[in-house]
């Protein structure tokens, strides 16, 4: 059997990109981002020397501090065949967020779920490696009842039970070919973030509105919430380049209280967003519930720092949510975002996940498919997140044409780095931060 | 100026304490917890060599990735003067947990907030030292504008403004010296939370329950969750010992669904409750707020796992908490307390801190009396959490007389580990844990 392979070694990696350099990444709540990965590699007996690879993605400081919780995570899966987990994935995700002392790091929160979402990615990785398929068709590849048994419901039987996951995947079975092949042809639309950022002068602004424009995207995003007068004035640059041919999103990152963003919304919706982000703090289920009802007919959009399964039940229960943007780290991985895809489907809330960074594009491809393939059925009002932003670092990076994400073909979950990125940009050994940190001793950084 | 002193080195323990051995602080949730200190030592350039001393508490494996987290935040203290955070606390706070790199990790939860609450809870024991006055006397003797302002009301101002909260201290103000004045003669009230936990045999119970009651315990509480039938059977065998003299409380430390919670409360309430704690997961505020209007006049206490005052407001407005648990370590230190126990004021909902573990008696000691003394006001239906463990380890331990807290006295916050405990129970090095580790590689760990 193909799955007896043992993990009989792990790498952990702290690769950090120094994009603080160029803004890249700037917003109102995170001015200097080096988008980073804590990194893992799992290496197996396998006679192709077979690894699976994930990461959990940070923006700098503090990657070390992941990278020491995926090592304390390590002891769970060294040793262990992969098939002692595939045979049950519920298992294997109640075995990994379930160690009772590291459990109370969290629960199920913060570093140590972001460090779960690099293991149990990885195991998904090598899983769909060892199948010979990309993630999205191992995951459609399965029935109902297997991929329901990979899902915990601990705390979400007031809103969904196994039985009930299971009927609602049964209506999709027997049409989940068309839905491929559709996705074959098509792709699924993405939407273009990196018009405006923060750090953009009005001319960069500007330009990235008319090469969006041009390359065919219909959608594109800016940050709000460090100044309301600025807010406006960027807006209104944007629309005036955008017109109502492509749509707009704002995203606030977190910067209102909840009065605040009701009263800076209702200015802002002359522009005519199609959704207002993260308005205040992800944990606020109760005031995002009020600012969905003070701002309706924009959508709140929301999830990209909700920390996992019973947040995000909440938000759908309190009507708080109008587009769930999950995050294939944030949450632990993939088992979870099964869960938050099996709940948005049945209050049928549109999923729009969150990228960009590095490697998220590459992960929630696979996740996007999965819903409409399998899950949900449905494509209409759903949209990928892509920034073009560090892609040339993977094996298998995203493929975009004609605004769409194509389906990933190359077996695994597409998180594969180089072995000469991972070399370069490890933090801070490799080439490019030895370079930066000599700039940085120069000019102290503790004042 | 006294508080002109600059903090020049930071050190960073991890101590653990064999605790599992005898099934000490056994739950449904934490079957083998080994209490542990991830803990910081503020060294500076006072001429008595005064040092902050801060911890956060962890049950184990996973302490030091809170130590490495204190290391992420130590550059924002190093090389600082005291009085460049004294001066502003409401600043200190933000600067603490406002790193935009690491605010990424929580934001404001998990193991980065878990290592905040050490970080700031070291300053603020600086600070009272420096003052030559026990916490609570420090935060006494500010004036409602000073405590205010050291409170974050960032997410909070939908249900408190710092204007109210300056009202509300300000009726308080001329009676201050009266409660203290009773403190000192009476202390505050404990309860004993050591007579039911899960793997103690039937007949440690009933001997811990005459005990509590001939040491004139008010108050007892026992660990439910595992299995109804089993919890029944130990209910009985307490309130057989206890009757009506002393009050129960029953913890299901999080192991029930919310639908789950409410069945087996039906049952449970039978015995009588004052209270059911953790009754489902901490994040489920809609779900504790279901259960609260389900179990009344059985109060839902929660609180020791909840992240932020974001989570304490929402439970609060939804009406989910009818006792307030905070806990002195995961929230972040003393500044978030403060804007806690504001809210709980505000709602008139009981605070009856988390206690036990290691360290955490010696610190919420100081946040009930100030509670009494400047916030509240009031003292009835509050009880603070005791258990009798690991005191020793402390140069100035909590002291306990007729199931009382006494007013501590020394400088500071209470949390200064003696020099020899720290060096004994260090991982892996102390002595301690040489002989332990030796034992456990003759059994190997992973299987």
């Amino acid at each position: 059997m193909k799955q007896q392979i043992k993990i009989v070694d792990i790498e952990v990696h702290d690769v950090r990109f120094p994009t603080s350099r160029n803004f890249i990444g700037s917003d109102a709540m995170n001015t200097d981002p080096d988008y980073s990965a804590a990194y893992v590699i799992l290496k197996t007996d396998h006679p192709n020397n077979l690894e699976g690879h994930g990461l959990t993605f940070t923006i700098g400081r503090g990657n070390e501090i992941c990278a020491k919780a995926i090592e304390a995570l390590s002891p769970l899966l060294l040793n262990k065949t992969l098939s002692s987990f595939t045979e049950d994935m519920g298992a294997f995700w109640t075995m990994i967020t379930g160690d009772s002392q590291l459990r109370w790091l969290g629960p199920e929160k913060g570093v140590i779920h972001l460090a779960t979402g690099a293991v149990v990615n990885a195991v998904w990785d090598l899983y769909a490696k060892v199948e010979e398929k990309p993630l999205w068709k191992l995951l459609a590849d399965m029935t109902p009842e297997q991929l329901v048994s990979c899902v915990d419901f601990k705390y979400i039987t007031d809103v969904i039970t196994p039985e009930e996951a299971i009927a609602m995947l049964k209506e999709k079975e027997s049409t989940k070919q068309k839905r491929i092949t559709y996705l074959e042809k098509n792709g699924y639309p993405a939407y273009n973030t990196s018009v405006g950022w923060l750090g953009y002068s009005d001319k960069k602004l500007r330009e990235l509105c008319r090469e969006a424009k041009a390359a065919g995207w219909k959608y594109v995003k800016m940050k709000v919430g460090s100044n309301l007068g600025e807010d406006i004035r960027r807006a209104s640059i944007i629309k005036d380049e955008i017109g109502e041919d492509l749509k707009l999103m704002m995203d606030a990152n977190q910067k209102w209280d909840v009065d605040e963003a009701i009263e800076n919304m209702k200015i802002l919706s002359q522009f005519n967003p199609w959704w207002i982000e993260e308005p205040t703090s992800p944990d606020d289920i109760l005031g995002h519930a009020k600012i969905a009802k003070a701002v309706a007919p924009i959508h709140v959009a929301t999830g990209e720092h909700c920390q996992n399964r019973i947040i995000f039940k909440q938000l759908m229960q309190a009507d708080a949510m109008g587009i769930c943007q999950i995050d294939s780290c944030r949450v632990g991985g993939v088992n979870e975002i099964l869960a938050i895809l099996l709940m948005a489907a049945k209050f049928a809330i549109p999923v729009c996940p969150h990228a960009g960074g590095v490697g998220l594009c590459e992960y929630v491809q696979h996740l996007s498919m999965i819903d409409y393939i399998s899950i949900s059925g449905r494509i209409e009002n759903r949209v990928i997140e892509y920034v073009d932003h560090l892609h040339e670092h993977f094996v298998d990076p995203v493929v975009i044409k004609n605004g769409n994400y194509l389906l990933p073909a190359a077996p695994g979950y597409s998180v594969t780095m180089k072995k000469e990125s991972l070399k370069e940009y490890s933090f801070p050994s490799g080439a490019i931060w030895k370079s930066e940190l000599e700039n940085i001793i120069k000019t102290p950084i503790i004042n």
